[in-house]
């Protein structure tokens, strides 16, 4: 078989699988979940040995060590992925509410409700725990979910695929619902994401080399989670203290994540007082600082920043530094450099506050508080299956809600339109 | 320059105008819209004699005439195409909205708020009153337009961007929102639609080949209009004199539209009474029947349908005729052939509606009414630019809001993440 007709094949019976996911209730996806939960539960020593498989290839192979921990599965991490299958079952299902009802003039009733997608396609790199943490999301929503995890994890997540898939077949999971690509080709993620009319979506997690080749060869509509090159702005207004603690949470509380902060800019009126303040706590945190030529005029020892410093995503110890004449300079920064995930104002003024969150065409727009609480958590979602950075469908943070359409039940009593 | 150059010179053009679109309020678009419909008015007589230039030409160059026809402004067009701007002036402006506000435990406000997408571009054919209605829309909603017509009536085309644009320019429009693009060249989409970053929808109009090439070549997210295969099942407990009046409107009331009914499914213990009725209401009114076996069975004077005749978007008097012998089988039909746009059921049984709503997965299921209803106007939106047969952001009629996407305004005092 072709690797066209091969992918082409699971995608037809995923289709068949969301057919029959469509119609069930609450209650049974529930207790499907929970079966899922108990049969990785029961299969912790297959997925901890394939992981240690995985590990140790990567390991002979020279994988980064912080690449290595990401794909780890510690006893404390597979607890964790069980108790996240177990938190998505007791969410709400959004699936079957009515968003809306109205009555035309001629006595049409139109219901517009929340349904699944159907077919979600979901390609990632490394973290194993994607394959539970989105399977359970997909199942919860009553869509067939195909997955395709890094090459380098690939033992890991055949093993928590087919717990979670033999799990789902006690629990009466309709068969192929999840599905896990297990070729390690490259070509078959090119297969993929040209399955339009029967892969409905395909959601791209990872670096943006993958997500760039996904969206290059895709037919089929692409959510992307890309980068988050996110600013803090402080304004000529900012209470400094205010500032300092939330600058350095956004920049040190984990700078890893893509809602961490990379960009600083502050009004060239707060720069005398604020930078130097901030330099001595974010150096006493182990931070390198890259300055623009007035930031390096109030604090002599950072580094120069670079012209490529403004639209890079360090996910590290690193903050790019800038000092701007206005307000209108922080807004046109951002939108120019930034990637439209999530950027800060700290100041006292509501005027500079709304304009703020007027003009800065972000997902999310802070007034006085940390970038790092772009999170379905924090926003109290309850789960996240990843961080838009598109403006269609879903913007920020995914929950289940994100992962349903809508369709127009129409009852009438005969009418014909004339 | 280079075409590419060009192209991307445009987006970024509509980029800069959609930064302060973003901030115009109400009130000022409605003045900018009333001042595009005034300028219309004003250049009429050129806007009529570049539209008889480009309809000498389409005759010249042998266009078939209902093409002819859909090219051609006449003044009745025109009038209404003047009336439309003023239609939008006068709908509700969904920028601002405040879909939902929460509070979090920490004391953080979320404002879920409606803003612009961004840039849109819209591909088209033929009809040149789309430049008006879809520039009209997108300035409504505060988005930069960039509009792509068809060569055929480019010049009709140039005459309506010209005045639209010099009515805004009175009004206050920002320079550039709205961008025709005056070349003819086909390379001139394939740049366009790889604009991403920059232009953040696209929106393809037209024929299957124009919406193809779209979508193999964009890396802009597109919305697809795409075509409808409609269908009409006639239960076994359906009230034969409703079948018969809903499917003659939903064949004959206008055929070459999208939701217009092109396959009509019966249960076979309804086809021996509705049969003979319909096909002789329904060849009265000329159209052609295409039964499969069991159909002819019953009525011995229609044409055998083919195998692709379930997968044809007629756009006209013919329609397929099959007999299915449940109501899953008229599901799994609809759900394979159809093109999940509108389909509807007929039926007396609560149990029969409930499930063809819950299992056909199409944009708008219909029960005991016309699918000829899926439009924004009978939906009462008001308007609308298209009908989404994609699942991800838009489903089925779009009207404003739906060229909308949302933000997240997050207000605190101070808090960080712990």
């Amino acid at each position: 078989m072709s690797l066209h007709a091969e992918m082409l094949a699971v995608g037809q019976a995923s289709l068949e699988a969301s057919r029959r996911l469509a119609v069930l209730g609450s209650r049974r996806k529930n207790a499907i979940l929970e079966a899922m939960a108990e049969a990785v539960e029961t299969s912790r020593k297959a997925i901890a040995e394939a992981n240690a498989g995985d590990v140790q290839a990567a390991r002979a192979a020279g994988m980064a060590p912080a690449l290595v921990d990401r794909l780890t599965l510690t006893d404390k991490r597979i607890d964790a992925m069980i108790a996240g299958i177990r938190e998505v079952a007791a969410l709400k299902d959004p699936v079957g509410h009515k968003i809306s009802r109205w009555i035309r003039p001629n006595g049409l009733e139109i219901v517009k409700r929340r349904v699944p997608i159907g077919v979600i396609a979901i390609i990632y790199e490394s973290r194993p725990n994607v394959t539970a943490d989105t399977a359970a999301l997909c199942i919860k929503t009553s869509n067939a979910v195909i997955l395709r995890g890094g090459k380098e994890a690939i033992n890991s997540n055949r093993a928590i695929a087919d717990a979670m898939a033999e799990g789902g077949r006690k629990g009466g999971l309709p068969e192929n619902a999840i599905q896990l690509i297990r070729t390690t080709d490259r070509e078959a993620v090119r297969e993929l994401v040209r399955l339009d009319g029967i892969v409905d979506m395909v959601i791209p997690r990872g670096g943006e080399s993958l997500i760039r080749a996904v969206v290059e060869n895709a037919t089929v509509p692409v959510l992307k989670h890309y980068k988050g090159i996110c600013a803090t702005y402080v304004d000529e207004s900012a209470d400094v203290e205010m500032a300092l603690r939330i600058v350095e949470n956004a920049k040190c509380q984990r700078p890893g994540t893509c809602n961490a902060t990379e960009t600083l800019l502050v009004h060239e009126a707060a720069a005398k007082e604020f930078l130097p303040r901030m330099a001595a706590a974010l150096m006493a945190r182990g931070v390198e600082l890259r300055g623009d030529a007035a930031a390096r005029a109030v604090v002599a020892d950072m580094k120069a920043a670079t012209d490529r410093d403004w639209d890079t995503e360090f996910l590290d110890m690193v903050l790019a530094v800038g000092v701007v004449p206005s307000l209108e300079a922080a807004i046109a920064h951002i939108n120019r450099h930034g990637s439209h995930h999530s950027d800060a104002i700290i100041t006292e003024s509501e005027n500079a506050a709304r304009r703020f969150c007027a003009e800065i065409d972000s997902a999310a727009v802070y007034v006085n508080a940390s970038t790092r609480f772009t999170d379905g958590g924090e926003f109290g979602m309850g789960a996240e299956i990843g961080i838009s950075t598109d403006k269609l469908h879903a913007r920020g943070p995914m929950g289940l809600e994100e992962l349903t359409t809508y369709k127009y039940v129409v009852t009438g009593n005969g009418q014909v339109r004339t």
